[in-house]
């Protein structure tokens, strides 16, 4: 009987010295019948027993254990942890024991009986299902070698070990049969012992390999010591399991506050759903060939892609491998579209298509970013990302408008308006019109481009007959609150793009959308007028199929309890009221009423972002569906994407299980869509609290 | 007893018309014992049953079964294949159940005692990993309400039926029990029906949807009907499953010569392998952060790039996404090296870093080609892939020679050398010093480019410090015959690029390697020195570990039997001797020195190819590793990339159950590094029997 029924006992081994060797056993949970354990909770405790009571005990045990050990003076310590009944079998919540995180290296103690091969693969699969390591199969013998199949399956990289069979009279407390099995329970100690030694040799040996053999994108090597190196022994949901203390050998939780480059969105139940799809999906499909060709997953996430984010007006959909390929697939169609709305190509197939028909240049907003490869470079203002150092094929193939941005100081929206922007517009029509093809659209990044300004920019475009990108491989999917930007800017594009959260983040998938317009430029008689653009592993089916598990998982209230269906928002969504005092009257009523549409409801806690955004070290605050990005007050070299004056902050909040990372001066939180506003909250706490702490050692450091 | 104890009962319902409803009962294997059935087969038959003995005898039956039902008149018939034990219990052969490849959809039995939730959970957790669809759970009731937690873990989305408990005495031939149960087999039958036409009506549907939503990169829609669209119901090892005949509703086998795009090389049994460790590594990491970052299966993947395919040269694993934006990295990295080689960038830190310092450009091969987006692009000759038509932003920044090609014809290989190579390597080796920053490397496309050309030119580029960049993407991880072609060539590069094969075909996941030299030219105190670019899942957890595991699994012997250990080749590998009549002396005896050094073994049937080489209709042939690649005769429109010459071929072949796909007037058969010679030789076979019947229908359109 759960908690009441909690039995110890300490038995001594037969060797004089109890401090050497002694056996202590305690019993967390146990129920009078002989039932599954979620059936008994319910009816001899009166109700089920939680997975955090679960976690939460056996936590304790352990530590308490370890604690009074080592107070003993004990230096070597084995636990073992044993469950009752199959790994699938459901706990004393419901929940399946398999399903609690505790990735703990395990013994598969399987079974020697007839149909025992069978049963014990299965179990094997449904451990590695979770992600768990099984370091040794064990089973009762009943003279059917069981064991040689199972070695066959497990092509010997796991030791398979067979008890001797268990006598029927046990009066005698099975001494003999101890006798008889010391060998067998000797040699499972040492393959423990041996698995565990050589799992914490690899982890402290982690970071010196990857410091000698990785090269780590947008990393400088020479600022990363051996001992900043961050060792990842899993993730669940939305927390890595980071192995932390070199000396202690302990793995400890931090929550993935950066969403690992924003492609995270899973919690922990998705994770293992994504994971039994990816099994499944590389059984079933492996990957095919997609062009003229058509299976389950493709066509599965190609319907919910155009009944999703490209509802109302997207056709089709092109796939592709990252956010920066998508960019360029999307510029090819943009190109082609207007080479035809505006007579740029006629008789095309005629003439020698090497020749240049005239300079085809991109609309985009400065400060954005669409990817790293070439094309897609070519459609952002210059950076430190596209100098020569960096590029030197960069040329900028762009007018690069400056936006106006909305974010929050000193607990007020403001919305800041460049000086020259409608002037900049007026002025460059002309231009705009004949030279430039496209639209590139940043909601995203961590300034947040004033709604208005951009849905008028694309309705001058789309008047003008210049095909409208938008760029929602960071936004869209639920990131700032909305399955798609378009419904936060009231217009849609030609073509846009998607990424990252797409697949939930547990995959590389792109896709880029578009009209019937956009498509019917490419339809023709000859293959040459085609989009002669793929990639080798276009749709592949892994990443289909972990897209169509997550676009319905993030918008079904059933998985994700932020969803307000009817509303079509996460309830951390939020855009306030805008400060009127920074605008021109006109511009400020209509995005007031724009705005106004959509104040509502809990974002990451209203009082908490204002406290910060008033906070002496803090310039600025954006804080939108997921994303919580603040810029910190930062001067010289100490601002900008150079700067590393975050890092000691960051270095606090990891201590705090709070991973981060900084786009120099800017730091943020990042949440999953199905993320609780409960963690958000601690996290933003959290934040806070460092800041403050930040701010006494800044000023210090003026002082001195 | 196997085969000798066939028992076939036939049993009329109870209804008056026998041709309604009649109960045909077949058991098609049979033992005395009640083990494990590999044990039983052993025992009882002499020996084990085979796999390939089980599949013909069951398609047989099946087959047999519903002819004979038609003739005597059946319209509808139901089939049910019935095994016995657990799903993953050994069959005759020794083969798990499951993993022999019928993939029909499953009734999973499962098991409501005791224990039973987990058994069930289990089993169908071994049915997801291999790709099989369980359209319903079905047992026995033991009064513990196992169906409630296991709909709870199925999502309702697969029904739970329970029977009624079979009663201890089954003296009345359980008709009571039949009785009490009707109705739960009843709903079986109808859900299995069901799952069945919504199936079958889901995959006739599918080419239209495809038509209508897709967007298939390199093709033209226009040139693709519905009836045209392959179904892809799944793949198993080599072959597509292809939903074929919309009439007779069949599903059928297609060996997938172009490898699907050139990615793939498992075999069944590595497919299933890489199934679990994709649904392992989805639940242990999901992806998680590169950069500063370090988990197990990116740095094993590291670990072995670096002690393979950059084994002796390379320091580095730079990880991406696809080969396109593997090449632009490596682009990138040469930039760099050149510059501070060639002291471009002098105290660069100090200057505008976006002042163009002087014109990079690449030296490459004329027909090369590294990928679509905008800088890879750049990196090739103008071709149909570069117009305006399809990227206006090309302009070819590069100087592109016209390399000496080997082919075979009319059975003997050829050197084909172009007539102005060596003048023009001399009279641009100033530019080449001067403007030109890599070498880009291409031995694989459909043309093989001359060993020693390109070793000459590789030891010319080093010794003038530009570094080389091999693109491996295609011609790595065994596709040519070796792991690496640095093998083939005899010198390494300074930096190689790798995809498609790297994971063995199941997802994408590219690699940039570099010497220690490139990369010191990226480290200083400065983070804008480094290396800016990545891609949101740089090194994704799922790409490296399905790299690793294909690494090892390629180039182990005991899992590919290919595999000449000692000498690091595929036994298909092989380069003959060379016609010394189209070259100049000196290069040919130096090139038939390092050319006699690799003929060798068989690979694709030496005669069949001599025979299709001189075949009327064939124009050159290359065969080498897994590809062997045939270049039809042809004219005018009939040649080029734009050309639809070979598609009645192809045709034909897709009724002989292979897979092909055109390269304009250049066809390919494509293998794994893992398949069986006699597999290829019978490709090559109807290969060559319908070039017979293409000839004839050739001969016959020009003599009207």
């Amino acid at each position: 009987m759960y908690d009441l029924n909690f039995r110890e006992e300490n038995r001594i081994s037969g060797e004089e010295d109890s401090s050497v060797s002694e056996l202590v056993c305690k019993t967390l949970f146990a129920w009078e019948e002989a039932v599954s354990p979620h059936l008994a909770a319910e009816r001899e405790s009166g109700g089920v027993v939680g997975d955090s009571k679960v976690i939460e005990t056996l936590g304790k045990c352990l530590r308490d254990g370890l604690e009074s050990e080592i107070e003993r003076g004990k230096r070597e310590i084995l636990c073992i942890v044993e469950t009752a009944g199959g790994v699938a079998s459901p706990g004393p919540s419901g929940s399946l024991q398999c399903d609690l995180p505790f990735r703990l290296p395990g013994i598969l103690v399987g079974d020697g009986r007839l149909g025992g091969i069978s049963g014990t693969i299965s179990a094997y699969e449904s451990l590695k299902l979770r992600g768990y390591d099984v370091v040794a199969v064990v089973f009762e013998d009943h003279g059917l070698v069981n064991e040689v199949p199972l070695m066959s399956y497990l092509r010997n990289r796991v030791p398979v070990l067979v008890l001797p069979p268990l006598p029927q009279d046990s009066s005698n407390d099975l001494m003999e049969w101890f006798d008889e099995s010391h060998n067998v329970f000797d040699s499972l100690k040492n393959i423990m012992l041996l698995a565990y030694s050589e799992r914490i040799q690899r982890l402290c040996d982690m970071p010196k390999r990857a410091g000698e053999l990785f090269w780590w994108p947008f990393t400088q090597h020479k600022l990363v010591p051996e001992e900043a190196v961050t060792v990842i022994d899993s993730r669940c949901g939305e927390n890595f399991s980071v192995y932390q203390d070199q000396k202690n050998k302990f793995i400890g939780q931090q929550f993935d506050a950066c969403a690992s480059w924003w492609t995270q969105g899973p919690d922990a139940t998705l994770q293992i759903e994504l994971a039994r799809d990816m099994g499944y999906t590389a059984a079933r499909f492996g990957h095919v060939m997609f062009p003229e060709n058509v299976y389950e997953p493709a066509l599965e996430c190609a319907e919910l892609l155009l009944q999703g984010v490209g509802k109302g007006w997207a056709s089709r959909a092109y796939f592709s491998d990252n956010g920066s390929t998508a960019i360029e697939i999307a510029l090819k169609m943009a190109f082609r579209k207007f080479s035809f709305d505006h007579d740029v190509l006629v008789d095309f197939l005629g003439k020698d298509t090497t020749e240049k028909c005239v300079e085809l240049k991109v609309l985009a907003l400065k400060g954005s970013y669409h990817g790293d490869t070439l094309g897609a470079m070519e459609a952002q203002a210059p950076s430190p990302y596209t100098g020569f150092l960096q590029q030197p094929w960069y040329s900028g193939r762009g007018l690069f408008l400056d936006p106006p941005t909305v974010f929050m100081y000193n607990s007020k929206w403001i919305l800041s308006l460049p000086e020259l922007l409608y002037s900049e517009i007026v002025e460059h029509k002309d231009i705009m019109v004949r030279h430039c093809s496209t639209v590139v659209h940043a909601a995203g990044g961590m300034h947040m481009v004033d709604p208005l300004f951009q849905r008028i920019l694309v309705k001058e475009c789309q008047n003008h007959k210049i095909p409208v990108i938008f760029d929602e491989v960071f936004t869209g999917f639920w990131r700032l609150g909305v399955e798609t930007t378009a419904d936060l800017l009231g217009c849609v594009p030609d073509i846009a793009c998607y990424g990252k959260l797409l697949t939930g983040g547990v995959i590389p998938l792109a896709a880029t959308l578009a009209t019937n317009a956009v498509f019917d430029s490419f339809v023709g008689d000859s293959k040459l007028k085609a989009l002669l653009h793929g990639h080798s592993y276009s749709a592949h089916a892994l990443g289909c199929a972990a897209a169509a598990k997550s676009i319905k998982w993030f918008k079904d209230p059933q998985t994700n309890h932020n969803i307000i269906p009817e509303r079509r928002i996460l309830r951390e969504f939020c855009i306030a009221k805008v400060d009127i005092n920074h605008c021109t009257p006109i511009y400020v009523v209509k995005n007031l009423v724009h705005a106004a549409t959509l104040v509502d409801d809990k974002l990451w806690d209203l009082d908490l972002i204002q406290q910060i955004s008033s906070h002496r070290t803090v310039q600025r605050v954006v804080a939108l569906g997921t994303l919580c990005a603040i810029e910190l007050q930062a001067a010289g070299c100490n601002a900008g994407y150079g700067s590393l004056y975050a890092a000691s902050l960051l270095k606090k909040l990891r201590e705090d299980g709070v991973y981060m990372r900084p786009l120099g001066n800017v730091i943020y939180l990042m949440c999953g869509p199905c993320s609780s506003p409960e963690v958000c909250s601690q996290l933003l706490l959290k934040l806070y609290q460092r800041l403050e702490e930040f701010d006494k050692v800044e000023e210090k450091l003026k002082s001195c």
